[in-house]
């Protein structure tokens, strides 16, 4: 018999040799149908492969990135086997399950595929997947391995087993394909209900230029029609949202080959909302105690040595300046946190200061390669919304309550509605990874954990996962058409104040170290809009538009009327244009549309005698004439509403 | 006979051999008694020296650089011929003006100066001087040059003359002293009347640390004694007010030596009065149709060839900062001008759009030898209140007039009362010194000179002090201690329009070449900071205060109370803190009198029970007690004066 360790901490005997699918049978037949794959010890396994040690296990279904996982691995499979089917003698690279679904990189010879090609590849797929045949798993020997590929003339499979040990190697087989992989498998193909191929592409053989083009045939599926269907309308509309087209229709920021790839330029409306966004963000945090400061884009490379960043990404990053004069070197600042432990340490600290919350919107660059850039979401220059807490340790789980509320008001004001956080917490069976002592980091962990309970917030507890210089929170949110992205994150940390020496004197009157916590609500200025771009189709909130309202006078007579309203409503801090192009009222309301300015004013002879406007909300329609105070009235109270 | 040109354009005959006094005698006796260099032909000359052919002259006195040079130069003289009338065999490196009076090197062999030295030297300099000694001026051969100071023994005055070319050569003797010297000079001692040597430092012979150290002698004089007075004033007051000091002691920025030299940080208090200032420009801007981008600090090299910058500043500034991979280059942004350039570019723009406004508050970067570094007034990181103005050649009058009214606006707000500008222009005597035709620059000239003469400041013309690129204007201002200061400058630019190839379709639909204005009112936050700082000796006016009050609760009790008050001016914009330290009231209210917080609040048990304050403004005493509402009215009375 062996125990088995269930993740809420339970523990049941089964036989030794049972499978992670009895498992699941042993608990529910409803549970055994939706396992893909099991976790056990940590190690992601086939559901069907034989337990025979105590293990604790985790039962991975649709729901989990592992169960995904080893669903698009299989599907990869199963593509290879309608291809082998279509055109045998077809070669195979590599063939693994990507962020979303899978590809394989095949060797067709001289054959070029096109779109119809992979029609008939989706319905042989769908063919073989309706066999439902098992993936089985077997260990081979390298002789036998190399025999097998041999024997298929597939050299790219022989150049990767020449590369294992003799021992480790295993096929898998599903009906009549076997390949050479380490797994794991979902149960068998007849999981695989819907199908896609997506796309096809050159890829050299193993990423090197100088071997072979093979042809990448790229893929997705799921276990229901509908979710493929979904699927499929979510990329249509991604397609729409992408931030990079709408940052350039609407002119909210642009990229410049003579600066530099992944050096994003904000443009004047792009920066109004940037404005905007960091207005609200400083209040907050002003309500919150936290001081505003401003450190240079630059330091010695010594800064970098001491804070330990040089040493870590030194030789992959922007490499250091050079002075002419003065044996000088500067680095391009990576981070802003070692510039705030220089502002910490400037002056002595009584515990009564602390804590002490130091906030910037830094820019720091990082060098990115450039085939990895994209839009604002991977940058080599970006803002943080960075603040550094330096407390003492007694106060970290009230710092973390407060951070925890401040990040909830800031998604709560942007319109993310679903949200939840991952708790990252060091492995308590690699203690050696870790720097501080157990003591600390107990403490730490369970402020963390004390302080999301308190705070009603949805999270997840993941192991192992914590950063070596302390625990970490982040944020994940759910855009408008459901995708997630990770937001804000909270670190602790305890080795920068460790590192900068970094002090103050405790009601003992002997000097003792702070904790500092990292924290980013929006995590930068870059990705965050790149991310609400999309979240609001570029339809930004009345709060947060860069034109407000455009004004719309009917006719060359009333732009001077056109042009009183808007300098009123500039002193109720409204902000729009007057468009006196010469032009109809129709395209220029179209031309409004198309901008995605909420609120459109049309005004002629009858506003002009009455001091009034004629109000249209984008999508909204006709909202009637108003007085220009009516209107500042009703501008507040759509603003409130979150229009 | 001659005909001499005067400033105003006036011609008059004279006798060949005139000298610039008898020119000034001409004109009158009192004039004459002032005049202390002559302005011929460009190069400043002695005033007793002949002028043989039609030449423009100025006349110049105390109150023009050049005059001030001159009385310096030949102070210095007057130290030296002190010096060698009291320690014999001392030996002479270079003795120049400066910016404010003027110093010699001297080799006084062992012997070592101290302040009682100094006075003695004082008592001989006022002695010579009363012996009223011209300064006479004489061409000698280099040989003649040679033999003279090989008999004194002097090897630094001979290395001097090693390097000159025979034919150049001119010794100036008065009284007993005669040195090698270029001139000009004043015409006699008579007219030092006062003399203070200020300091003694020590200085490698040619700035060569494997030289020889010479002992320098600092002195300044001046025509009246009252002057000296005003001045030694002055000077202990500008101490008082160092920005250095005081940005220390506000805690507004600070320096760290891991960040490196030249890199302000910007301290919350100070980071809150930068915000302010920029706020309010901000605003001005958005009134006059500016819009605000964000660009990156880095650019790619080829960015700043095609610029220009990199071949002009390229070897001495911060180097080119190297990737890993990718064969990129990137530099630090020297200005902002080539961003803005790139964004202009990145879509077309038609006549109609045109003047384009774009405005930074840009952080630059270029390098300073770290001898030259002073504070917030030469840093190596600054950033710019930038902004680029794209127009049609006809609309420069008109832009130049609304950024002079900016600039105005912006120096009256800060408290300037008392400033001038400099209209710089081209030589036309060397028009290849500039690019762009003598038609454009006719225009662009006139264009300034117009906006100047219509905006009534009062303004000096130079001749020759235009850039390459185009006519400029800088601002001059007196501070509260009667020093000036250069600030804002505003440029016309033809040469970056061309080099980026910048372009607008005009109503004739043909592409044409925009004229491009930088401009910049404050200059820098980090100059004009430290500007700010010394003319107001950190006692900022409350709209620009960082804590614009401190409440005093009388004790313990009423902290609360205290705290509410706060919450209650956060709401109404009014910032500022509470003091509950466990001090007495009176430490606390001097504490608040250092840290120059404008208004102190006290609260005690009566005040709690009204709801009201009891306030104190700064160096204006008690001013009673107020319900918060009437001290929120009052506040905004007393920011609106300007206190």
């Amino acid at each position: 018999m062996i125990n088995i360790t269930f993740p809420d901490g339970t523990i049941k005997s089964y036989e030794s040799g049972t499978t992670g699918m009895q498992v699941a049978q042993s608990i529910s037949e409803g549970l055994a149908r939706n396992v893909l794959s099991v976790g056990v010890n940590g190690v992601v396994w086939d559901p069907g492969r034989p337990i025979e040690e105590d293990a604790r296990i985790v039962l991975y279904t649709w729901n989990d990135d592992q169960g995904k996982s080893a669903f698009w691995h299989s599907s990869a499979h199963l593509l290879a086997e309608a291809l082998e089917t279509l055109y045998p003698g077809v070669k195979f690279g590599i063939g693994p399950p990507v962020d979303q679904g899978f590809y394989y990189d095949v060797d067709l010879g001289d054959r070029q595929l096109g779109p119809e090609d992979l029609d008939k590849i989706e319905k042989k797929m769908t063919e073989l997947a309706r066999q439902k045949n098992t993936f089985e798993r077997r260990a081979v020997s390298k002789s036998e391995a190399i025999e097998h590929f041999t024997k298929k003339g597939d050299e790219y499979k022989l150049e990767l087993i020449d590369e294992l040990e003799d021992g480790e190697i295993t096929f898998y087989t599903q009906g009549e394909f076997t390949d050479l992989c380490r797994g794991p498998h979902i149960p068998h193909t007849g999981i695989i209900k819907a199908i896609k191929l997506t796309n096809l592409a050159g890829a050299y053989w193993r990423g090197d230029e100088n071997r072979k083009m093979l042809t990448r045939i790229y893929g997705i599926t799921f276990p229901k029609q509908k979710e493929l269907k979904q699927y499929l309308a979510m990329v249509e509309e991604a397609k729409k949202r992408d931030h990079r087209k709408l940052g350039a229709e609407l002119e909210l920021f642009m990229f410049s080959e003579k600066v530099g790839a992944g050096l994003p330029i904000w443009l004047p409306k792009g920066q109004a909302v940037r404005e905007r966004l960091q207005k609200f963000l400083k209040d907050e945090q002003e309500k919150r105690g936290y001081k505003m400061v401003v450190t240079p884009h630059i330091g010695k490379k010594e800064l970098y040595v001491t804070s330990g960043h040089y040493a870590k990404y030194g030789q992959d990053s922007f490499q250091p300046i050079q002075t002419p004069r003065e044996n000088e070197e500067f680095l391009l600042k990576p981070m802003n946190c070692p510039h705030h432990c220089e502002i910490y340490k400037h002056r002595p600290h009584s515990y009564r200061e602390l804590p002490v919350r130091i906030a910037e919107f830094g820019t720091v660059y990082r060098y990115e390669q450039s085939g990895e850039l994209h839009g604002l979401s991977r940058v080599r220059g970006f803002t943080q919304d960075d603040a550094h807490i330096f407390c003492m340790p007694e106060q970290l789980k009230g710092e973390f309550l407060d951070v925890l509320d401040l990040t909830k008001t800031v998604l709560d004001k942007m319109g993310f509605e679903d949200f939840t956080a991952q708790i990252s917490l060091r492995d308590p069976d690699t203690p050696e990874k870790y720097l501080g002592t157990s003591e600390t980091w107990d403490k730490a962990e369970q402020a963390i954990i004390e302080a999301v309970e308190e705070s009603g917030l949805r999270a997840t507890k993941e192991i192992g996962e914590a950063a070596f210089y302390g625990p970490k929170l982040d944020f994940m949110i759910k855009d408008a058409i459901g995708r997630s992205w990770q937001l804000g994150t909270i670190q602790v940390d305890y080795t920068l104040p460790e590192r900068f020496e970094l002090e103050y004197i405790g009601a003992d009157n002997k000097p003792h170290q702070p904790v500092m916590i990292h924290r980013a609500p929006f995590g930068s200025m870059e990705r965050f809009m790149s991310i609400l771009i999309e979240h609001t189709a570029g339809k930004f909130p009345l709060w947060l538009a860069p034109d407000q309202y455009v004004i719309v006078p009917v006719s060359e007579p009333f732009n001077d009327y056109a042009y009183q309203v808007k300098t009123r409503l500039a002193q109720a801090d409204i902000t729009g244009e007057v468009d006196d192009r010469n032009e109809t009222i129709g395209r220029r309301i179209r031309d409004a549309e198309v901008q995605k300015i909420p609120l459109i004013l049309i005004v002629g002879e009858d506003e002009e005698k009455a001091g009034s406007v004629s109000v249209r909300i984008q999508g909204d329609g006709d909202k009637g004439t108003m007085s220009i105070d009516e209107f500042i009235a009703f501008f507040e109270v759509e603003k409130e509403r979150g229009v």
